[in-house]
């Protein structure tokens, strides 16, 4: 936790104090061992950034006087679309794209993504929230990604892709496809990258019709948490 | 896995049956379902590559005749020398460099590394290896990365450093250094990796001494589980 990330729900006194229990008062009391005086790294949620003084602190809760005055990072001009992968998985992936800055999220149904995988309670709303937030806190940042669910493949591709890629470079993560990745593009990217095992021949065939291009990566075949922040260091 | 890694001691009949039981024999049956005469892909520790043909399977074992006729991918030209993290992040990190190709790693203490982190039995070089292996198996490799364990930092950057980046890039991943990280190099590369909160400018200075340069990443603060995929990506 690089930033203590504050919402409107914990404000006492209008725009300036805030009083923490639970997990951000426990990291501040048990992990920084800060005391009063002391000066935190905040944020808004969805809003500005800034410092915080500690003007109280006991085993139950603490109280910070803020001072928002920064923008947040800014966030990577990158749509990711996702073969939902295994709840370990949605989790950590969610952290990681987070921290990078990945502003808008698409999990997405594939032939080759196992069907009862919709059904884990990791794809709560709440649950999503938790592992954005804890890459937010880790990146300093204070912009909630959006993520969508997407069960039906042919739908989204039809309804909804067209408009998201407008104005980006479609690029689809594949192994074997021969194509080097792009370095340094100065443009909006649109990434998708698909389950172990790989999209089937209908669905890259549905994607380059699109605009898509497939790209290589080499020999290697990388898990979904390493092949995203390798991609976004290699694109951006 | 997306290889079975094979070692000398599943021989059965020299060099081109093996049996396997355990974990292989297990994802063979369980995951991959294989039934007589199905081809798989394998590989030889430390050797060749390539496909092998299930010649028997039951409950207990699985037999295969083994044909390696490819080489493995081309290793990585990163020497990672990274700050030792905590044990969780131990594991990912040895899965992760092993499936990026990495074949030296060197985990090494700082002033911010906890003392206690070097007792962590995920240290032991069984454990070690064992993380390696996952990572080969994920990338379809076969060459197993030295990995050393460096407990004095002065000792390690005056006896050991010097000859290590001979003829490579050196760097240091250092946010607010304002270095932008370079692309696409074409030379080996030397990356330091600091610890949680930073190497202390004391190291960073010894470091610069070296000819080591800070690189930036941005704003953004990352896990070094996703930060070493990214500088992989970035770099290379």
């Amino acid at each position: 936790m690089n930033l203590i990330l504050l919402t409107s729900a914990d404000v006492i006194d209008s725009h300036h104090r805030v009083r923490l229990s639970g997990r951000r008062h426990r990291h501040i009391l048990e992990i920084l061992h800060a005391q009063k005086g002391d000066r935190l790294t905040v944020g808004l949620l969805n809003s500005k950034m800034g410092q915080a003084e500690v003007v109280a602190i006991d085993k139950n809760s603490v109280e910070l006087e803020v001072n928002l005055e920064n923008n947040p990072p800014l966030a990577l001009a990158l749509t990711l679309i996702l073969a939902l992968p295994r709840p370990q998985v949605v989790k950590r992936v969610l952290q990681s794209a987070s921290s990078l800055g990945i502003k808008n999220i698409i999990f997405l149904n594939c032939f080759r993504v196992e069907k009862s995988l919709w059904q884990s309670s990791t794809l709560r709303s709440e649950e999503i929230k938790e592992q954005l937030i804890l890459g937010l806190e880790q990146a300093k940042d204070t912009i909630l990604p959006d993520v969508l669910l997407r069960k039906s493949f042919t739908a989204f591709v039809e309804e909804e892709l067209p408009a998201l890629i407008k104005g980006t470079l479609p690029v689809v993560a594949h192994p074997g496809s021969g194509q080097v990745c792009p370095r340094n593009v100065r443009q909006p990217v649109t990434l998708v990258i698909g389950p172990e095992g790989g999209l089937i021949d209908f669905e890259l065939d549905r994607l380059r019709q699109m605009g898509f291009e497939n790209v290589d990566l080499g020999e290697r075949i990388y898990k979904v948490e390493t092949v995203l922040p390798f991609l976004v260091g290699r694109l951006f």
